[in-house]
């Protein structure tokens, strides 16, 4: 059985994740392969490693993906670090950080959980106040929950773990690119970023970073494959145990990508082509102009929503400006406006997990995906769904109310987009 | 500091991998993106599964890719299946034997190896003798071993395992689309593929399929995540150990390749592109069409070699097609050879590993790098370079007895090439 080439249907994704690629990273992922350790390609290597660090805002000299998705960065940080036994706190405050705990439990962590209800935050020093409690190596915590569409504030967390030399580890895979993360401000030792969100940047690579604590942990555990050690790499000794996964083995993985270019896998050629192009393209726009940009979008959203009448989920004070959540009103079937919206309009936003699911749809506002047509697409297309649902909205108000909102913005002179 | 736009070098990739990519699947990865669960996009999951199937010459109801390099897929299934103490055979004769004692070492396998020397492969008699003696829970052996450029026959040691009820596990990363595999009729249990080497879709994806007996494994120490759990796989309990990886767990990763699509990752979705019209253009071609491709223009290159007065390396019977292992003339700087190959001419072939480093040279033939006009480019590159380097070559013959063997095969009938 033979099947056709690819034809795809144009949608406007307005989920959180995997949104819209701009056509420029697409375009650059089409360019031909280079060998891995050909100098054109190990230069483009670097350039990435450069460019991740301003993202990041930090001064670590580690800046560089795993070959995976999201997640596989949250794995490589912590099954380096973690040994059998050491005591993890992971504050929980939606479906990422069940994930966290998941990851630590398998690499046999000692893992100590708080949990706060989902569309709420922690107080920081209710978190502080339990890793006094707990006293743990590590604490593991979501920066951006896209589950609950929250941000958690860390500044105070990171200053309080350091302070008692804890090693604290941020899954920024939904906040990055689209939302303040301040790497080296705030005290953070090892942090995932997530390319198919705020970076627009297909899935399929986790950006990550770390600092010299944790690269004292990796000399402590280091390995080399015997494929290909030196002699001296054979009587290397380790103080500790090995890192159990090979694939994740960041002190590998930092061979590889530092001077000694010493092969581990064959880095993704294509994904980190499109990564240099995504990269670049938020560096260009600015960081500020970049965060700036998705409040914009953000507020016209909210605008439009409420003047349809309908309510956002959460506690407003720490909303995550490019996830929108909002209550599913009573008697509606989700699913089916969901659905519909796919059908009809070609236009996909999300449902939520566990607690959530059937209650809330998350509206995504990331990256490319953040543009005016697309908030306007989605508002208008939600009120006439609604409306075929039976659903008693406020009819006609709400593209009017988004597009004040951008008239309003723009007279204030308030970010003018650069991207949209 | 901004970078600019990427601007790559026009390169002839003769390397084991990553090799030249079809134009087809590059532009294929310019697809804009899909929503991981839209069903335009499940659809094409579903189409990717079973062209794997038919590549792979399994009945498999599993065959799908992990989200990660090739070597991410040895670790998926090898952290799958084993549990600490498990024994597991592995016959070595190159660099990435080691690299499956090194992954099965690190999840706790008791692990039993047996070793020649590099260039040669296993008789399998001595291979299934050692079966008997260690009697273990998994035989995990390497089926295309680039480092050397062998390639280890494997149905007797398949079937001497299934009359024992042992698990036999293959890395056909190299071989895979390149050279015949055959997974059912060969009894092998879970199979690895590669994407950037004869499948010619680049790297970043490891396609594998694994049967029913790796299955059942799998069912006894399944774990949903708690984020997305519902009450009844909460009350699910193990029978055995979970899998130690969250990323590489293959119960995972079924419920969502499978129809309850339970969110893990999200699905790499331009790799995924690639890899379906990498697939696409593999089925289109015909496997056995594209076998006889490649061994054509492995005689062409031999042909070639051979004229120019270079001998090759390693055991003739037991030669890899895609992989030919030419040795480095006696008082040559082979990475000077390479670097002058690839400044001066923009070819690029590869050197080995461990104790074959500075002995020779590897040249790929593989997937959409093995067309005639590049054989005749590295031929005449490499003749020009050795005569710049000094050596005394057989002068102006090479391109010739290349040239005579694509005439003689073809008026022989066999083999017209689709692809180049």
């Amino acid at each position: 059985m033979l099947f056709s080439e690819l034809h795809t249907p144009k949608r406007t994704i307005m989920t959180p994740g995997p949104v819209e690629v701009d056509p420029r990273v697409l375009r650059a992922m089409s360019t031909p392969i280079l060998g891995q350790f050909d100098p054109a390609f190990t230069n483009i290597m670097n350039e990435v490693m450069e460019m991740l660090r301003q993202v990041f805002q930090t001064k670590n000299r580690w800046a560089f993906p795993i070959d995976g998705t999201s997640r596989s960065g949250n794995e490589a940080i912590l099954c380096s670090i973690i040994e059998p036994g050491d005591k993890v706190l992971v504050p929980i405050y939606g479906r990422f950080g069940h994930l966290l705990v998941e990851i630590c439990e398998r690499y046999g962590a000692e893992v100590h959980t708080l949990e706060c209800p989902w569309g709420e935050v922690f107080e920081p020093q209710v978190v502080i106040a339990e890793i006094k409690k707990v006293n743990p190596k590590i604490v593991a915590i979501v920066h951006g929950e896209t589950s609950t569409g929250r941000i958690q504030p860390l500044a105070e967390i990171g200053k309080a773990c350091r302070e008692r030399d804890i090693l604290f580890v941020v899954d920024a895979v939904a906040s990055i690119g689209g939302v303040e993360v301040k790497t080296d401000e705030w005290y953070i030792d090892g942090l995932i970023g997530g390319t198919q969100k705020c970076l627009s940047v297909p899935s399929g690579m986790a950006p990550i970073t770390y600092n010299d604590r944790i690269e004292t942990i990796l000399f402590a555990r280091k390995k080399v494959e015997r494929g290909i050690a030196t002699e001296e790499d054979l009587r290397f000794t380790r103080s500790k145990h090995a890192i159990s996964s090979n694939y994740f083995d960041l002190s590998m993985l930092q061979d590889y990508w530092g001077p000694r270019r010493l092969n581990h896998h064959t880095e993704a050629t294509s994904m980190i082509y499109a990564l240099h192009e995504g990269l670049r393209l938020v560096l260009i726009e600015g960081l500020q102009q970049r965060f700036d940009r998705h409040m914009l979008h953000e507020k016209a959203l909210i605008a439009g929503l409420e003047a349809m009448g309908l309510r956002l989920f959460g506690d407003s004070r720490h909303k995550l400006p490019c996830v929108t959540c909002v209550e599913i009103p009573n008697g509606v079937d989700g699913e089916s406006v969901r659905k519909m919206l796919l059908d009809e309009f070609s236009i996909e936003i999300a449902s939520s997990f566990g607690p959530l699911h059937g209650k809330i749809w998350r509206i995504g506002t990331m990256g490319y995906s953040c543009r005016k047509e697309n908030i306007l697409a989605v508002l208008g297309a939600l009120e006439a769904v609604l409306i075929r649902h039976g659903v008693n909205v406020i009819r006609g108000e709400a593209l009017q109310a988004a597009l004040d909102e951008y008239k309003v913005t723009r007279l204030a002179g308030m970010a003018v987009e650069k991207s949209s």
